[in-house]
């Protein structure tokens, strides 16, 4: 395949990303339908290692995998009102089996709410069958006719990982809010990934719930990307589908739900919030080779060295680092190095002649590429050390980026400029009114995020749309 | 949950089936669409564990896992014309987008060859872009019209690993059907499920295919069960999609493509090949849970005894067997007993007051009902070993009675009687006449499942339909 041309990535994100993607080998939506892509080989296993993360926090935390049918009857899909409301625009349907056409329109899932509920109307009896934690990993579907962009805005969302719960009481339900949030807060720190927590105004909460928080980051071209979200669903859904259960005193009462969701936007986030002029830089906890080894060839002594090179090899993987050696004849170190920085690697061990004779090798980081020396029987620990290194510094690195792009602002003018230049998120005050909410999406050519859930700030000023009493702080953005 | 009435399983294998799939927490078909299930938490995990064995011998020959799209534009499925014939009328049709009528119909990929053939354009260019193995595991569909039935005949098939590879040379792609039997043979071996593999009929081969090998296990009804394809392509799709490579010579040539699947099928065998009265019967390596430890209670031992209980488990678990205590207090263990045995969990460990005396526990396996006595301080390797036992005997046992249930006959009267008592495989001889063999399928009342590719046996007796010179031994029998 052809290589990246090194571009300013942050002045043309767009191009960068795009191109990254396919370069490197992470997906390819040049497919025949808009917004439909391949997950290539090296990109599923990127994919692989990220769901794991996802997979052991929700199995530590007592959910359950699960998988559940894509296909929704029109009739289920109507029986929650502003569900069906919201989605039945937003659906593909299928209105022919075979070459008769079908009673029942089918929708494909774009979420599972209505697929669950009639299940769960079967599972749960009583008390002791609660709380009940699933989440699935599956495909879902929105018929988007704004343009698409990989992973980030798409009509098959390739990766969704949706979790659902049922719970006895709305206290119960409040607190799996919470650890959610938690949940979510954790993988995205193990992913280096930054991000913001903000409770969606009451127009952009999911539809049918009692209220959304959302997780945001900010990408380089300056606007924001929803990575996240939980929902209370309150009763909404356990009414609609008869969802009930005995209590201890022999009542029958409807569960409470919540359920929350991340897609494969967590990888757009990391490509986008990480990588540079040179490529994908991914962190090493879901990097599919952690530790690239590239032989320095010499006329007399290349046996030795790519034997040396094989040798390094093995004993990393015995320490279960993902180890690789790229022995490839026909290419030189420095078309190896393109290579693998453009897929991300976070580490290159170089080497050479003069490397053997000193029993040691070249160190180079792909985020800094700081490059040290390390002797050969040390070289397990520093390159275990290294690595948590990097995950530390990228982290820290992306906080301060984003809190750089986090602002204040005063005035309706003063939002507008800064969202203009694109300067990430701006926070300002708010009487909470709707209409004043509306006003202000309208003026400032953006949207409101919603009111900070991982800090409470008070206001410091009235409402900047009214001028009236604000009640609170609220974010706003340009949003993918 | 209610438990399962014990029923003779093989003699009402149907009613049997969906029982132990709903009680032991492994399928739920009561979806609002025919045909459509839930894989449940238990049952998740056994497909986890299954489907590990089928990756890593991909993995390990050289396959790449990937994930493509489910959409296929009209367009794209109606380019190979055997292909489109067979599925056009077998493929669920989304014709609406949101509120409006797609100018492009787009099916959901009953299989996925017509996906894949426009991005194999894009990737391969040269001989070194060659053999490309690539796998996904995803969902496909079939508007099927026929009674459906839970795993095995279904409008959703949730879980289908398809295999889909592209070579320079016909001589390639046959060693690539070769390595993919091989890789399907130890599959089935790992889950001790027997099997044959025939060379389908020209009338039955899929559609597009030079030509297919299925597999075939026999269940205790008597039927057979397809539980694994492979397929020669030829280069029937490399034409039709225009996918050509560079040879060493410079010229453009088709490349030549395999492909082959397995379904959920896998799991329905082994329930169905090793389950007894009392439920299901897990081989070891699929089992979520290998080893239940269940305390048997006494009025002042209680606590030592749960304790212990605890103990063990743990040091069993550190030695990587997946073990579990049942601590519920509100059943006997008679109750926990039957709910274990018909969840198929391999092993049952006792432990009451008097082995705790003696430093014993109490093992009886899950498939023989066999009950011994261990020493605490041996019980991890004993349990180790006798894993792998049951494993072995498992496997032999299922081989004996498929054997059992393959028969020779020297007439279409001989025929018909067996097929009519559900006696499994009939071995037949055959001119290989096409008209011959539909005459033999509609006489016999089943399904002639091909060649036989595992033994090479001459034909003994002249074709029992034409009475001319047998080319060949055909096996057939009543299929699902």
């Amino acid at each position: 395949m052809p290589t990246a041309k090194r571009e300013k990535w942050s002045k043309h994100f767009g191009t960068w990303y795009r191109k990254v993607l396919i370069e490197a080998g992470i997906a390819d939506y040049r497919y025949p339908i808009k917004g439909c892509g391949v997950w290539m080989p090296y990109g599923f296993q990127i994919r692989k290692y990220g769901l794991q993360i996802l997979r052991d926090l929700l199995d530590a935390t007592g959910h359950n995998e699960v998988l559940f049918p894509l296909l929704i009857p029109e009739t289920s899909l109507q029986k929650e009102a502003a569900h069906v409301k919201s989605f039945e625009a937003e659906c593909f349907w299928i209105t022919r089996g075979g070459l008769t056409p079908l009673d029942v329109k089918l929708a494909l899932r774009p979420t599972s709410e209505t697929v669950i509920g009639p299940m769960l109307k079967l599972w749960i009896r009583s008390h002791a069958d609660l709380p009940l934690k699933l989440y699935q990993i599956v495909n879902v579907f929105r018929y988007e006719t704004k343009a698409t962009r990989p992973l980030i805005r798409v009509r098959e969302v390739s990766t969704f990982k949706e979790a659902h719960t049922s719970h006895a009481t709305l206290r119960e339900a409040e607190e799996q809010i919470k650890e959610a949030t938690r949940v979510y807060k954790q993988f995205f720190d193990e992913l280096n990934v930054p991000y913001r927590i903000s409770r969606r105004p009451e127009w952009d909460k999911f539809a049918g719930a009692m209220y959304t928080d959302g997780f945001d980051t900010v990408l380089p071209d300056g606007r924001t990307l929803q990575i996240g979200t939980v929902h209370n669903l309150g009763q909404n859904f356990s009414k609609a589908f008869d969802i009930t259960y005995e209590t201890e005193n022999g009542q029958r009462e409807n569960i409470w739900q919540t359920c929350y969701g991340i897609s494969e936007r967590w990888l757009a986030a990391v490509l986008s919030v990480h990588g540079d002029d040179n490529g994908a830089v991914l962190p090493p906890k879901i990097a599919p080779i952690q530790v690239i080894i590239i032989p320095i060839p010499h006329k007399e002594k290349s046996e030795e060295i790519n034997n040396t090179c094989v040798n390094v090899c093995e004993k990393l993987k015995k320490s279960h680092i993902r180890a690789r050696v790229d022995l490839r004849e026909e290419l030189t170190p420095g078309a190896k190095f393109f290579d693998w920085e453009l897929k991300g690697v976070p580490i290159r061990v170089e080497i050479g002649p003069r490397d053997i004779e000193h029993s040691e090798v070249v160190v180079v980081r792909r985020d800094t590429f700081e490059k040290t020396t390390c002797k050969m029987d040390k070289l397990t620990d520093y390159l275990q050390l290294l690595m948590e290194k990097m995950a530390g510094e990228m982290r820290e690195k992306a906080r301060k980026w984003m809190k750089e792009h986090i602002h204040k602002a005063k005035s309706l003018e003063d939002v507008k400029q800064l969202l203009k230049k694109r300067a990430g998120i701006v926070e300002v005050s708010w009487c909470g009114e709707t209409n004043c909410g509306l006003k202000m999406e309208e003026e400032i050519n953006g949207k409101i995020l919603g009111i900070p859930q991982d800090e409470k700030e008070k206001p410091s000023e009235n409402c900047i749309v009214c001028g009236k009493e604000a009640k609170t702080v609220v974010r706003v953005a340009v949003a993918y």
